[in-house]
């Protein structure tokens, strides 16, 4: 009742989503590894097998896109509501965040994971967390390893600094110095403080419903009370009944 | 019932600041372009134009201000509920102030934005988080430019600097040292706790609501079995009446 | 009904509490002006006034736990509920702690802000904010000035400290380096901790209220079928009544 | 109604449990006391007795893990749900985790702490933190001491690391260097995410209990309304009834 659908799905591109769900997941785990063997292992840098991979994985995540936009009833709609989408497949500079087509694989998990809301929920933070701290500190090292001054020379160092980052500890013993690494560095503290605000919600949504348990039986009470009165309205009701049937009191 | 009005709000000074909302939001624009221009570009700042522009929008907001103050029937409680305003008008200091009027801008956008609560509050928070960010970096960049042992010397220092402060990160690459910037930097640091709870009190909204979707549904049952009790006894009326009307028992 | 009193207050002790409210508040901010005159200013930190000062305010606060140990019934949960007071009487080193009881200057002003839960927890949250951090401020500097490599030797200094600890942000351009300053920023880092949860928790039950309204409307809807029902039923009752009144049908 | 157990536990283990709960929280005293020594006072680090406890204490926990596992009736779950234990167990590198078993000599703590579940939870928070900061230190101080610009060198800058992060203040003074270091300071990063959310959480779960009394007092109005109802039902099918037994009508 207090739910309202952000969005009104349409049949025909639900279908085409659900059906390349599986490819697209299996694109991207290959992208993935394209993506990130040269950055932890320089030396394979120059091979093209890497670049012809990521292209492909790219024209594939781009035709997607498009027919999932030709198939939409409202296209203004699905725009705004895919920007992220859209800037992953048109702008080079946001090509990391084609790797968060992975979290649907959170949903795969969750199937397994029984049906409590903040289990499910539990499920994507983790899962999440580790996709979105990987893929960052990739990016970062990307970003970072040949700048003046680069503080982030290593994948090990790239990863402390995206957990130092995450959970706003910050130490400052390593930061990005150069503006596409300082634009990752954003979307990671904005992703950290979501998580914060996620961990507190489950806390205290937790916890609310714990305290709220004395005042449900108060109320479970008032239900059994309802149901007792709904029972003596029936005999009472059966009584004049079986009066009306022993015929008109003569 | 649970929600107390915190100011009664009189007619008068109430369409003085509807009539006034349109050419105030203009004048602030103007006034953001004359105050980020010189910080921006140094070599322009000793053009009088700025100061010229600077100054009429200020008599604005001060026309604006006294005509309040003037049109409010309780001055005093006028005076303390508007105390940022106040301050931005007298304050040579919190000149930044003045453009926290354009967060009115917010409230046009959230119009088009449907009419969740949550979303509203998702307007105003991004909306109202990305005009700090970028208020309070061009005014620490203002005040620290030149100082002695400055960290922050350009405008893209100071909006890294201004983002690692409101998500509480806090590196410590870049931080004021003047006596002003160090005040801008408090008003961000407030900014960012107010931004964590906002975040972390909408997911808790979210979540706690969808966890209390169990339970309303058993307080909907427990609807369902008032109406069919509430018909029950209609019922039995309607028989007793139906028996009345047959005349007394003879 | 879901609220425990946390204590059982005793009267006579509560007489003497309220009754040496308003002394022991004068008894506070004397001794926050003699403990924060010399350190502001360290050139008068050798004339004997402040310490008889300081002297003759501890004596004033060891009498009154002393009476209030003797006036409770129960002492033993007395002393442990007042752990604070213990400590900040009997410990030198916790002397600061002394300061906090002028947060009972924050009662008075509550007084005049209106029953709003929200508005009195806001006012608690900015007065002992600005409290500790200005008491904070002046124990850290205190500690520090004369440690070698101490990086806090003005009040300026040991005040942005203070803001960058609570606030949990944590540039490091100042940090203590005494077991004292760690202990009263280990004591700041708590407080920020908790001052975090009351701004969220006032988030969040402000916009966890404005979306149960709905369901607060449908609730009233029941309550007015209730009401309905009741109606209907003691004219169902009335009715009977009247039948009898006609005499037994003959 | 809402809250669904997330683990059906058997009675051949738990009666296992409940009578070694007291022996293992001992032998995780001696252990605490056989792995802090030599930490604290390099100088007995040679001597054999500490590793001669540590050993032992570890074959107490690898029995105790079998034995566990052994009565299970659902083992693959049990291991699932055990995973850390099995960690601690297992991996030389995760020996301080066998510590956290002293979390259970808080549940002992709270059998005296009264019935509120948040205060319950405060024993919890303050108890299992002061826990996790002591280990925590303990472990890194271990780790790091004799690394290459190490920054962590005494047990004084290892508690002061371990709180600056846990509270994600991180000034950046002290930090991790080496591979192990950074794996317990991300451990103590997420204690420290989840220590914010659980504060927040109970401040918030207070917040919302108390603006929800209001609320609660017209729910109760409803409980009154329905209970007058019912009484007036009961009278009315007494009526009837004491008419009936006039025998039927003549």
């Amino acid at each position: 009742m207090t739910t309202q659908p952000d969005t009104i799905y349409e049949s025909r591109r639900i279908r085409w989503e659900s059906r390349t769900s599986l490819p697209l997941t299996v694109a991207s785990l290959i992208y993935l590894v394209a993506y990130a063997w040269p950055i932890l292992d320089p030396s394979v840098r120059d091979r093209p097998v890497f670049d012809i991979v990521i292209g492909a994985a790219w024209a594939l995540f781009l035709v997607d896109y498009v027919a999932r936009l030709y198939l939409s009833r409202r296209r203004a709609a699905f725009m705004r509501g895919n920007i992220v989408d859209l800037g992953a497949v048109v702008l080079p500079m946001l090509r990391p965040l084609r790797l968060l087509r992975l979290v649907t694989v959170l949903a795969v998990l969750n199937r397994h994971a029984g049906s409590s809301l903040r289990g499910r929920v539990a499920v994507y933070v983790v899962g999440s967390s580790i996709l979105v701290l990987f893929v960052a500190s990739l990016a970062m090292l990307d970003a970072e390893r040949g700048a003046d001054g680069a503080t982030i020379t290593s994948f090990g160092d790239a990863l402390w600094w995206a957990l130092t980052t995450v959970t706003t500890v910050g130490y400052g013993d390593h930061f990005p110095v150069t503006p596409q690494g300082r634009l990752i560095a954003a979307g990671l503290m904005v992703a950290g403080i979501a998580l914060i605000g996620v961990v507190t919600a489950s806390f205290a949504s937790w916890l609310i419903e714990r305290v709220a348990e004395v005042e449900e039986e108060a109320s479970a009470a008032t239900q059994r009370d309802m149901q007792a009165l709904t029972a003596e309205v029936a005999e009472l009701r059966a009584l004049l009944i079986a009066r009306e049937s022993q015929g008109p009191p003569s």
